[in-house]
């Protein structure tokens, strides 16, 4: 049964409740009232808590199988022989300096720090923990789909359909007065052609290349940031100053990153909508679907920008401008990814939904206050919708699913990379459905109830980006990680079938006297030094191609590509087979189903009996009347 | 509105016309009286033909495509490098030996023919065809579900639930009277438990196993064959003999595989039907669902076993019992598939579908007119209920979807080697439509109009094949074809940029000195010769890891795999983009169903107002009795 509107003191309960039972942070472990919060604000809104609560839930086993996996990793770091070999100063690998002139030779213990760190991230166990989050991403969305089945027939939504011809864009354009308007608009619109339209997608197709440009700038920008920033540290006298450059610049850099992407973040949030309303969309649900895509697009792209840079094109040349640390590119991806998950959680959750919401009430008490005091002569008591009134507006729901997506995308996209990405999404959703629940229960007036079947286009993106996933894992364990090349190593390479003599392996030869002119140290704390080593896999100064990528090259690369199939493939077909074997419909759902066909036809046939029943008992009314009646006059019947 | 039974004369118009426009040959170009062949013989039967109508409709823009691809084949077959640098005697590559012992040294330019020819397959043209055939599937069941829904509409099918507890089983076990059987055995299904069907399971997965084990050894036995004859061949003195050994012994293998295709076909599916009743099934849906799953996996594996071996075993290890022609193995998967393919649809038709009913009924009607002379003196007029028991039993449409599922693995799979593979199916299916329908209306006895809202587990299987063939067309061209070699070649290898030279560079260098004792050619017509040259990519002699594969190996897999990834993900996107770019359900359709909507709601609310009306008549009545009725006799009421 529905129930649009509530009697006042009913929905004063539900308040009162959902305050005492939901919208507290004392009640997380408990299960969310969803019928109530769906009785009290509506179906999409409800549909909004129960997504995510399903989605807290089932990022539980998601946690506990990424704290094992880096459990594992700790575990095992001090019996990781390339991190041993890379540690132990009796090896003596020279490294070719990172810059040219400025740069001195280093030796390649000195990064062992990383190489240890590293292994954390960078073990078998997380290729099988890649595996483990595509087929949950899989699972999580055949589940909710179950879900919504079962709270769609439970609230009686499986008859609405989305033909709703209210009209966003009126909202914007109309001067008129609104009947009038309505029509008319309604009228111009229904009337836009093909021609019409085009400026405006013009407009929406160049401003979102020029946005993806602004992103993409941003993160060179940061780029050459680093560059500049370590040359001049480089070249600093002081020796301390020296030793920090890379931490000190890695960590701004990702902070600036950081900084870059929550500005960006609300300028295309504005943007979106600028370039929706251009398109004049002919339906409310038309126009939020157009606005989502969008805003989805440019957010995501923004968001993951520097980390697809760090992930697949970082490392990939031998120079300073894309160098790694020695312990591979995982280990940056990983600080990268987290600093901007908790970062941008941490953030947007205490400022934008706190302060900024504490703030703006701050604000409007203020100016209230100056009018109520002008006003006070009347000395009424505050009504209940004045107070309701100097709540903020309710400004719906995009914002807090898109929150939410680009944070599956952490957990999702770049799982590999870092295990423990599912752990701080599950403790910021716990906050985050009792801080969501407590805005919209005490800081936002009442949004009006809308009706919704499903969470609309949201179910596609999460679907998209779970099938996205599968290709950005494989890359990752495949290109980023050292996991392949150190499995080549081992069954093709290694003379003794183990790991000794990976180091070595990886680090290819550079002859001093190949410098160019101007680009050798130029003080050089090593002493007289005839070859370096760099870590590529090229041919060493004197074979007859020198310097040209070596056989071993290819070979890991095939290696490499080789397993992105077989990764690609593997976990496709499992995703096949996990969505065949859930039934999107519950067996529950589909016998009361069916038990409620017969009850309709049962109700049919009773109807029809009852209408028969009546005309029959007319009937013989009517022939009692014509056979008893003479005494009646005809003109009666 | 659905007819289920006909009156007799009806049923006689419709056959008539079926029998005239639809069941000849002659009207092959015209469109397919669905609606009446669904009159005639229910659902079931009209989907299929309106399925294979849809099917051989686009078959027709694939068969222009694959002629134009074929014919850029041809058109360019005297300009391509390579070939006429296999042919140029001038260039004098001697070829090692093909097995030991008895072969001898061979020119390559003997192997021109094999060469021009395999350029007809194995061109650009072919990797665009394998794109285009790729989405053409994905148009193809698009496009079948907006037909399906067409008709589930205009048949009136929407409602239909495939709850129908018939069951199958019953058929096979029952020996008491019917119905007393029909309850108690249902009842003894339903308390089937999870240990009594255990032994059904595992009988039907070591018998599945054991038949791939079968299809495999036969595969294996041929293999056998093509060695034994061609060394027996290679020793025989006559030259003539010798120089036809690969013509020979290919033509007769191919032809061994397909006689053994065609009989393991029947055996599987006998097999399959075996395997299904031991499971018991719990519904007739069930039965045929699991029926068809397992006659399609023995079947599909028996037709593409051979396939799958000379498409990715085959040439993989340079040894007589896997060399490939000279041209490159894709000319041998031509010749495997386009025998195997017009073979199956050349024998299948005719003979299983033509020949054998035809003898059948002539068995029949020998073996009755020894009834009927017995029964002579009565001297009654045949009945037509006798005539049509005279015909042959229907007996499912199981074999013709299987027919058409394993051509369209054909046409999809590995339509990157046989870009004419279209064009033999649209030929094949001109016929087979009118085949079909002839022998429906003509030689089986009218089949038992069954309902069925669509083609069941066919469209699965279908959109699991096409799934599958972007995959194996990605591996055919990577694999199978030489267009990554040369495309490495001509970019990375090539000095001057252009393919010559290329088959220089596939070529390795064998130091005759290396021979095993005993293997090297015992009488050589070549004189002395040095050293010989074989297709690989290995490092020379006189390098210092001889006979190790070389970096160019190790290069050329890596571009084979790195095209395998782009195919896949770059067909898979487009194909998510026609899928969403098509809408399920026609726009017609839709606005159908909300004008229906409507007018139902209407009906409605006229009943309710009618019965309203009726009950204020009655009351009225009531009320005019009770008012001028003091005469009447209060019991009436």
């Amino acid at each position: 049964m529905y129930t649009p509107t509530l009697t006042r003191p009913l929905f004063l309960v539900f308040c009162q409740v959902l305050h005492e039972e939901w919208a507290r942070y004392s009640a997380f472990y408990k299960y969310q009232p969803i019928d109530l919060v769906r009785k009290y604000f509506g179906e999409k809104i409800g549909l909004y808590f129960a997504w995510l609560g399903v989605y807290t839930q089932l990022l539980i086993p998601a946690s506990i199988v990424g704290i094992i996996v880096f459990g594992y990793g700790v575990a095992t770091m001090n019996t990781d022989i390339p991190s041993q070999e890379m540690c132990d100063d009796g090896r003596n690998f020279t490294m070719c300096p990172l810059c040219d002139g400025a740069c001195d030779f280093w030796r390649l213990s000195t990064a062992c720090g990383t190489a240890r760190a590293s292994h954390l991230f960078d073990n078998p166990a997380t290729v099988f923990f890649a595996i483990f989050m595509s087929l949950w991403a899989v699972l999580f969305l055949e589940h909710w789909k179950r879900r919504q089945i079962s709270l769609s027939f439970s609230w009686d939504l499986t008859g609405i359909e989305e033909d709703e011809v209210s009209n966003h864009s009126q909202l914007f354009l109309c001067f008129l007065p609104l009947p009038t308007c309505c029509s008319s608009i309604q009228a111009a619109i229904e009337k836009l052609t093909w021609k019409d339209r085009l400026p405006g997608y013009c407009i929406n197709i160049s401003s979102i290349l020029f946005m993806f440009g602004l992103t993409f700038s941003a993160v060179f920008g940061v780029i050459i940031y680093r560059i500049t920033v370590s040359a001049l540290m480089a070249m600093s006298p002081d020796p301390e100053t020296k030793s920090n450059v890379r931490v000190t610049v890695t960590a701004t850099a990702v902070i600036i990153n950081l900084v870059v992407i929550l500005i960006l973040d609300e300028i295309y949030g504005a943007v979106a909508l600028w370039l929706t309303e251009l398109e004049i969309p002919k339906t409310e649900t038309n126009f939020e679907e157009r606005l989502i895509l969008k805003a989805f697009l440019l957010k995501f792209m923004n968001a993951y920008a520097p980390i697809f840079y760090v992930a697949f094109f970082k490392g990939r040349r031998a120079s300073v401008l894309h160098y790694c640390a020695p312990g591979g590119c995982l280990i940056e991806l990983c600080i990268q990814l987290s600093i901007i998950m908790l970062g941008k959680q941490l953030i947007q959750n205490n400022i934008f939904e706190i302060a900024i919401p504490k703030l703006k009430k701050l604000v409007r008490e203020l100016k209230d206050k100056g009018v109520a005091e002008m006003e006070r002569e009347e000395e009424r008591p505050p009504q209940q919708w004045n107070l309701d009134y100097a709540l903020a507006p309710f400004e719906g729901l995009t914002p807090e699913y898109m929150e939410m997506i680009i944070q599956f995308g952490f957990v999702s996209l770049f799982v590999a990379s870092f295990p423990l990405a599912p752990v701080f999404a599950l403790l910021n959703n716990v906050i985050e459905i009792r801080l969501d629940a407590k805005k919209f229960v005490t800081e936002l007036r009442r949004p009006v109830a809308i009706r919704a079947k499903d969470i609309g286009i949201w179910y596609n993106i999460l679907s998209g980006m779970g099938k996205f996933s599968v290709i950005i894992n494989a890359f990752v364990i495949s290109f980023t990680s050292d996991f392949i090349p150190r499995l080549v190593y081992q069954y093709m390479f290694s003379h003794t079938g183990t790991m000794h003599g990976f180091i070595d392996h990886t680090l290819s030869y550079f002859n001093v006297s190949n410098f160019k002119p101007g680009t050798a140290p130029q003080n050089s704390e090593h002493g007289d030094i005839a070859i370096c080593r760099y870590k590529d896999y090229r041919e060493p100064p004197w074979s007859l191609d020198a310097y040209t990528f070596s056989k071993q090259y290819w070979c890991v690369l095939a290696a490499r590509l080789a397993f992105v199939i077989l990764f690609q493939n593997l976990v496709m077909f499992l995703s096949l087979v996990v969505a065949w074997v859930i039934p999107d419909v519950p067996k529950t759902i589909v016998e009361q189903l069916k038990r409620e066909k017969k009850l309709l036809v049962d109700v049919f046939l009773q109807e029809e009996k009852e209408k028969f029943q009546l005309i029959q008992s007319l009937f013989s009314k009517d022939t009692t009347l014509h056979s008893s009646g003479n005494v009646l006059n005809p003109d009666m019947l």
